[in-house]
């Protein structure tokens, strides 16, 4: 047990006692260029230990860019685990000490070259629990224009504008599988149909300094 | 580069050439007690080369049970990973050798005691695409009897029997952020509505030997 126990970000560690789990050391288990895995022991709720083996990820941001015209933009990307082409919303990792909207503002326009002058925050959602840190905090992006795509080297997408009706019937035919975009769907649709409000905030005064990053 | 490469379950590998990533081998990084971490080299669509790093994952189920009074059976469950107890559909991982609608049936039984006299599949989705092989099943389940719950060793968690508006609640909330729950709770909207048909089959002439593993 060569380093301390990473602490989960937890809000309220008197809650739950029935359920909850402590952690009481670990280990790094393997550290590589992009992922980083720990095997900590936890003391169980009922005394007993066991071990729990997660990967450490940063956070992640997904942006649901809407066109002035309806239209939502997003990628197609190979995603080599899963080997297949994927259809979805843009996102991407935090970097050290980004903030989130940063974060969403840089990865939208890296990947798809729009800026946006209004974004709400949707939600943070979990998407691997049982084994990575992972939250994707889901961003709605409007009022684009179009700036000039930074692609990462080695990185290859092709953008994608469909309207909601398009993607819902990706989504009915089983064509859309990637969780993030299903999920953005749904706020989307819950958005437009008045039942989940979106605070949105001018980018321009938000965190105007990330745009030149 | 000690191993061949994982082939991805990859169904149409002449497609999509200027996007689509071609595997050259690779290393398994570290191989813990739950977690397989893979580091392939890859070739890119523009002949350059780069290295992906991936969980490899059975592939797990998710079921969305429904009772005849339409209340949803849950679960609360600490997430070491996270630090956080959260609201969730049962799921689990795949067995080896086992079809998707087995580990379905035994998932639900081992975490809620339920039984199910019909299944339907919804589809599969991704929820870590960028670093791990995982895809969730998607399976609903109708037709409820209650059995007998048996827990996993060190496995703790607590029912939670909700109807479709309090779940629909905890998600406008931003108390509901697990993607395969919140992912079950939009096809079970879209069923119920009449626009994304599930097509039932018995439990009992599909698998039965199942329930009694």
């Amino acid at each position: 047990m060569g380093e301390p126990a990473r602490a989960p970000h937890d809000a309220s560690p008197l809650s739950d006692p029935h359920l909850r789990e402590h952690g009481l050391g670990g280990v790094v288990l393997s550290r590589g260029r992009f992922l980083e895995v720990r095997r900590d022991d936890v003391l169980l709720p009922d005394g007993n230990q066991a071990t729990r083996e997660y990967v450490v990820h940063p956070g992640a941001v997904a942006i649901v860019p809407m066109l002035d015209d309806g239209r939502l933009v997003l990628e197609r990307q190979f995603r080599y685990p899963v080997g297949r082409v994927l259809l979805e919303f843009p996102a991407g990792k935090i970097d050290p000490g980004e903030d989130t909207l940063a974060c969403a503002r840089r990865e939208l326009l890296e990947e798809t070259g729009y800026h946006a002058s209004q974004w709400a925050r949707a939600g943070v959602v979990h998407n691997a629990a049982a084994y990575s840190t992972e939250g994707i905090e889901i961003w709605f992006a409007r009022g684009l224009s179009l700036g000039t795509q930074r692609l990462d080297a080695g990185e290859f997408l092709e953008l994608c504008l469909m309207d909601e009706s398009e993607l819902e019937q990706q989504a009915a035919s089983g064509e859309l599988t990637d969780v993030k975009t299903l999920i953005g769907l749904l706020w989307l649709q819950k958005w437009r149909a008045g039942l989940w409000p979106l605070d949105w905030v001018d980018a321009g005064s938000a965190a105007p300094e990330i745009i030149n990053r």
